[in-house]
């Protein structure tokens, strides 16, 4: 019989530059919770990585024994112990199968291995994202977008085929670095030009090829008073996840729609760019499923 | 009758961040020739456009009466005097014709103005690049490499429409910024891999869409050892370089020829990846081209 209130295991999403730690319970209630910058760049500089795991647990009186599992860059050749990549197309269950046990500490932690498509044309590989698609446990075109967003095409329970999309980390670039920095400003709330924002994805979705013009005529736009500064960060916005989409379609599986796994400002950009692509998008909370995928493969793990 | 030991002009490209000045015979010979960084951008802490100008000419020992022309981002809003752009299609004779005189200095001084798209699908600017084109004398495209990179198709001695491309900018920002970096290296020479160069330019043209993707391949592959690191820079030259031509060919009328205007290494990669995208190309000296330019706007303009 199992016990509500007392933890089954601790689920850990250790990505590169952040930690979150949740203390579940056997049917997956949350009884804890702690997040922190201290990841995979930092928890070296933090102690190591037995001494940052082990503090959260300490300020959540986790028991001694109660077994971990982790997911994300910890399990990197840089990070912690590395988890050998399982290689796509990687069945769910494969994931878990492979966690790497750390040997080095008392406790049970187990870190999951990330996914390699290891395919000449197109080589990716993804750490962390393998486990959120676990747990939304959806077949079909899935997206998660972020720095570098990962789409993947899944089928019963296996990831067959995925893409990663360099669109937060270029758009940070664009914004920040280049000569767009002046026109594009600190504004960078596209939602609030949803006119400028969806022809930005049009443009990339209409005309792939020209993304280096289209670049540009954000800076020429407003200096010839054909456009308005104030919509360069919006059509900046929508060029770029405009041209994320046009590459999903190009490298992946088509689709009639998309598991959307997001949260907060950046799930509604891409709900509109989706929805203004054509289409139909089902909403998931990424933290739900990234714990949701834990818990599953702890279940694997520990039961 | 010309004497081709007395300077006819003096002549100025007055860039962002560059000055170049040669006294020119009326033949076109080069009497004497000055560089410097005291572009637009320094000029003003330099002591203002008039005094580097002049310290320049007095070092050349230029008569007090010697006429200047000056083409570039000296007649930006933001620049010495605004030389207002001439719109596309503008013919090259409207450029010469259009240049503003710097009212302020006894000397007689012209700047040359850019030229502007106001075409709200594809608004765009130059300054600085239509006295090189103005200098070709050729009709049909003409590609100059560069930062900003500038294709123009001319007919009858007229520039009908033109495109320009982040393309040496994005390659900046992704091989010195992004997390590209750990993989490119300091190590540029995209020639010394012309397979990989070669590789990076077919992506791009056979597959426009999926560029945000390709420039995470560039990490993925070394990691999975399906592409060595030694290529990347060669592949990222040959993606960005690929895409420029991929839209190019999208946003221009199409030729078999592209009169290259360039000099150095950007010269031989954009000569490479046009052959190899299929053109006949045409090298033709950037600096020759900008002289020649200047010469003919300065004949309209002094004599």
């Amino acid at each position: 019989m199992s016990d509500n209130a007392t933890p089954f295991c601790a689920a850990v999403d250790w990505g590169t530059s952040s930690f979150r730690l949740w203390l579940l319970a056997e049917d997956g209630g949350v009884l804890g919770e702690k997040r922190s910058r201290e990841g995979m760049q930092s928890a070296v500089a933090a102690g190591g990585f037995p001494a940052v795991l082990d503090s959260h647990l300490a300020s959540l009186s986790a028991p001694p024994d109660l077994p971990v599992i982790v997911c994300g860059m910890a399990g990197a050749r840089q990070g912690w112990v590395e988890a050998p990549y399982v290689e796509a197309p990687a069945a769910l269950d494969a994931i878990a199968l492979n966690a790497v046990r750390v040997e080095s500490v008392a406790r049970d932690v187990r870190i999951l291995p990330g996914v390699a498509q290891r395919d000449s044309a197109r080589p990716d590989v993804m750490r962390g994202e393998e486990t959120q698609i676990m747990g939304l446990g959806a077949d079909g075109l899935v997206c998660l977008p972020g720095t570098h967003s990962k789409w993947a095409s899944v089928s019963d329970n296996r990831i067959e085929a995925f893409s990663t999309f360099m669109t937060g980390e270029t758009f940070a670039l664009m914004a920040g670095q280049s000569i767009l920095r002046h026109t594009v400003g600190e504004n960078h709330e596209a939602l609030a030009r949803p006119e400028a924002f969806r022809k930005g994805v049009s443009d990339c979705l209409d005309a792939p090829e020209a993304w280096l013009n289209r670049l540009f005529a954000l800076r020429a736009g407003p200096l010839l008073g054909t456009a308005t500064p104030e919509d360069a960060a919006a059509r900046l916005s929508g060029l770029l996840i405009g041209a994320e989409i046009a590459g999903a379609r190009r490298l992946l599986p088509d689709a009639r729609s998309v598991v959307l796994c997001a949260s907060g400002p950046l799930c509604d950009l891409y709900e509109a760019a989706l929805v203004h692509a054509g289409y139909e998008t089902r909403i998931e909370d990424a933290d739900i499923a990234v714990r949701s995928g834990l818990l599953a493969a702890a279940r694997r793990c520990f039961s």
